[in-house]
């Protein structure tokens, strides 16, 4: 089987072969792009437009999410932000939306420290709208992007709510236990302290806001991914990253290599 | 401000205090258990009951987790899993579910490679059923323990579809790129081969079946928490399990070390 058959297989999109090949420009051949269907007809997609989006205040979707944060936590807290004006400005489905059936996305699953929960409530208010899997995904990415690579969190709240802080980091990466234990060393405190309480609340808002500001991009017609997917199965041979050092040491992977020289 | 007191402004819940405080017996006081009010009041949870359970057939389920993790990717296919079944047998709310609406998820999170997506979309109904932020909690620890600490996967499809394979692994963990490398370690195999892909669609399929075997337990009045919630963050004052020197090296904490600790 040739590798454009098993990329089909794999159920990669049009645009995700055309980007991750050209990530992957000196270890992988450019895959030609003919009969790749079926992907996006696996699903009638109409279902889920019942969820509607209308462009909403971002400064209104941070403050929200920032003040709900203290009782919901960072994956309800973000859609909180976004779902509760949709519920005022749009209706319809949104009215039964159960915010709180989410929660247990916090701290990385159950607390498990693995994905920031905030990130899977900003994905399912962009998956629910979108109603594309192709611009959902792009969104999802950007917003990793956003998270792993900006100092965060830069939310100012009208009224601070637990705790003056004085850091923003860089967490470099989407998951929970890195990320917030970055920003805990920078910080000088623990997790149970009001200042890591107001830096996730903090952080959810600038979650929330740039979700909002991305979908009353998309639902103007502007909306533009800024960047690639990181598709690295192509380029790293796995889901991940280009950070790799950051767990395997010295190592320099070059795109010819495989997960398995890499572990090596 | 005390301890209990930080603990109640973060959130927990009494059972999480109750169980954070057991597990942490060697370095914190067990906490006493007044006026936690608050939490579960934090939202009206009615509206989620619009998403009803009834008793699936494990084995249906996971045979359509398998068939449809090729076109669907991880966290949508578990939703087939589940939810296809819940159209039929149930109807209702679950008839507009948008299953496809949620496959960002895959990969670890557009792919990421952070939390594996089977967890995400499991995570979704079990929020949805349960009714209960407590509830969801200790099933979604549970699931993420059956994940990380069981040779997976072992589901056995009726038919194969892509390939033989023949690993199961221990993932030590629910993130994605972990799980997925030290399985294609020991099978030997790239990301982009069909012998990956059958992995990902079988483990998908165990996912959905311990999903459907808990909610089954859980509908009949039967489920009881298997775990501890992994509120380790009074145990290793950060959100983590408790395999710490799987990326901090040799250091061994003692339960009244604090994240900060660990990392110097």
């Amino acid at each position: 089987m040739s590798i454009k058959e098993k990329e089909i297989q794999e159920g990669l999109s049009r645009r995700d072969l055309i980007i991750g090949a050209g990530k992957a420009a000196a270890g992988a051949a450019i895959l030609s792009l003919g009969a790749l269907s079926g992907v996006k007809t696996a699903e009638a997609y109409e279902v889920a437009s019942k969820f509607k989006y209308a462009k909403l205040d971002p400064q209104e979707v941070g403050q929200l999410a920032y003040e709900h944060y203290f009782k919901r936590w960072c994956a309800s807290t973000v859609l909180t932000g976004l779902v509760e004006p949709l519920k005022k400005k749009v209706g319809g489905a949104w009215k039964d939306f159960p915010i709180d059936a989410y929660r247990w996305a916090h701290g990385g699953f159950a607390g498990w420290g693995a994905l920031c929960g905030t990130l899977t409530g900003a994905g399912i208010v962009i998956g629910l709208v979108t109603n594309d899997t192709e611009i959902a995904e792009a969104m999802t990415n950007d917003l990793a992007f956003f998270y792993a690579y900006n100092e965060l969190p830069k939310f100012t709240p009208s009224k601070i709510i637990k705790a003056e802080i004085k850091h923003m980091t860089i967490a470099g990466t989407p998951v929970c236990h890195i990320s917030v234990g970055r920003w805990m060393r920078a910080e000088g405190v623990g997790f149970l302290t009001n200042e890591r309480a107001e830096r996730c609340a903090r952080l959810a808002a600038d979650i929330a806001m740039e979700t909002a500001k991305m979908l009353n991009a998309w639902v103007d017609g502007k909306y533009k991914p800024k960047h690639q997917p990181l598709y690295n199965v192509v380029a790293n041979g796995i889901t991940s990253q280009n950070n790799c050092r950051d767990c395997h040491g010295q190592y320099v992977p070059t795109p010819n290599e495989t997960y398995e020289t890499l572990e090596k």
